[in-house]
């Protein structure tokens, strides 16, 4: 049968998500814990392959067992053998071809900005410090220009080889919530650096540097140069993967 | 001059506050970047003696110097030299005489359980996770009695060596944001262990082990047997200390 995985992860001690030799990763650990469980050689296949630094409340993989525990009791097996920044929030039966990266998806990220005279260290590893005044209603603003389907290249980083850049941004919510700044943005698939590279751009409207109206320029160039920086890996968290597949 | 200083830090990686012989210390760490600041020896005296893996958003400590540096601006200088977990947020000039211990003062704790199936990753540090039904309602009922002037003596670790163990507590709330709940407790001084025994208390309220209306016979009994467990130490934050001296 094929297991589905929810994941959430502290990704401050990782070096990202996908599994590579002399690095510590989260699909390095999820499958040493798959095999201390079951004895045998396992691979997964992981929706996301979030950066070095980059947080997860709920990544998703799928592996294959002819195991005999029932799917739901294997996330309580392979917590007790995985380190605490790493936990299984669910595991479930699925389809034995359900692919969880060539499935209908509905991704949401969320990106934390602190913004406050001076860093706070309860909050370092988890968000992006920024001191000085930031304007979140220009942020709002600008951020409707980004909802929509569109020719994402200007956000996505340079060295990426995917053909077809064209994505579907359902919803992208500013909101201050005390000293933080939440950027949450919701999407049928991002590409890569794409969530950072619109966090950066829109950080940059919120100093003034960008204008809002600017965003649709950005949009139409087709230019990385053209949209701000990436914004720091520790701030991004991978909130929730959706698959309508699994919805009924 | 005498300077007070608002410090801000992650415990998970301190021996608490106070200054010890082979260990690292917040205490420490501060008089290091002092030391190093003003080029001699320096002392400081601290207003809460946080315990091992507690965290601040504000607790106090003063120094006197002789520096010209405006008071305003040590905390630049001083943040400069800190680990990232340690954050000075204000250094201002106080009367020569004032003691942050011995001044009148209403302390806010805040303790944090986060109440799921399974740990989070990214709160474990900050939070005491509890798994099961947790009855928030009767915790509400039962921090209605714990507010007010009484002897803590039941809500104190035994080996304190203070003799009046009378404190007021202003206020006790319990709320539940999402899957974490937050009691916040405001007081005008807390006994070693006091906030983290309450939690224990409380938490064991929700659970369904004490009655709220157990909560007066404890506090009346001044016996430490009597009421729940020492909760975790990563679970508290010293949220804020007030002093009315400087409220002015």
């Amino acid at each position: 049968m094929r297991v589905l995985l929810r994941v959430a992860y502290d990704g401050t001690n990782y070096s990202g998500w996908q599994i590579q030799p002399n690095a510590t990763t989260v699909e390095g650990r999820l499958i040493e814990a798959l095999e201390n469980l079951f004895g045998r050689k396992m691979s997964i296949i992981g929706a996301s392959r979030t950066d070095a630094g980059v947080h997860a409340m709920g990544n998703v993989a799928v592996f294959d067992t002819d195991t005999r525990i029932p799917p739901e009791k294997i996330a309580y097996a392979l917590n007790s053998r995985l380190p605490d920044d790493i936990r299984v929030n669910e595991s479930v039966r699925v389809a034995d071809d359900f692919h969880p990266r060539h499935t209908d998806v509905v991704k949401t990220y969320r990106y934390t900005i602190y913004n406050d005279t001076f860093a706070s260290p309860v909050n370092r590893l988890y968000s992006h410090f920024c001191y000085g005044h930031i304007d979140v209603g220009l942020m709002k603003k600008a951020a409707k220009y980004i909802v929509g389907e569109h020719d994402f290249t200007s956000f996505c980083a340079v060295a990426t080889q995917v053909e077809d850049k064209v994505r579907t941004v359902y919803s992208l919510d500013v909101e201050k919530e005390e000293k933080n700044i939440c950027i949450t943005i919701t999407g049928n698939g991002f590409l890569y650096n794409m969530v950072r590279i619109i966090a950066g751009t829109l950080l940059n409207v919120g100093k003034g540097i960008i204008q809002p109206e600017d965003i649709s320029r950005i949009i139409k160039g087709r230019d990385r140069q053209l949209a701000g920086p990436t914004a720091p890996a520790k701030g991004l968290m991978l909130m929730e993967i959706k698959y309508k597949e699994l919805e009924q």
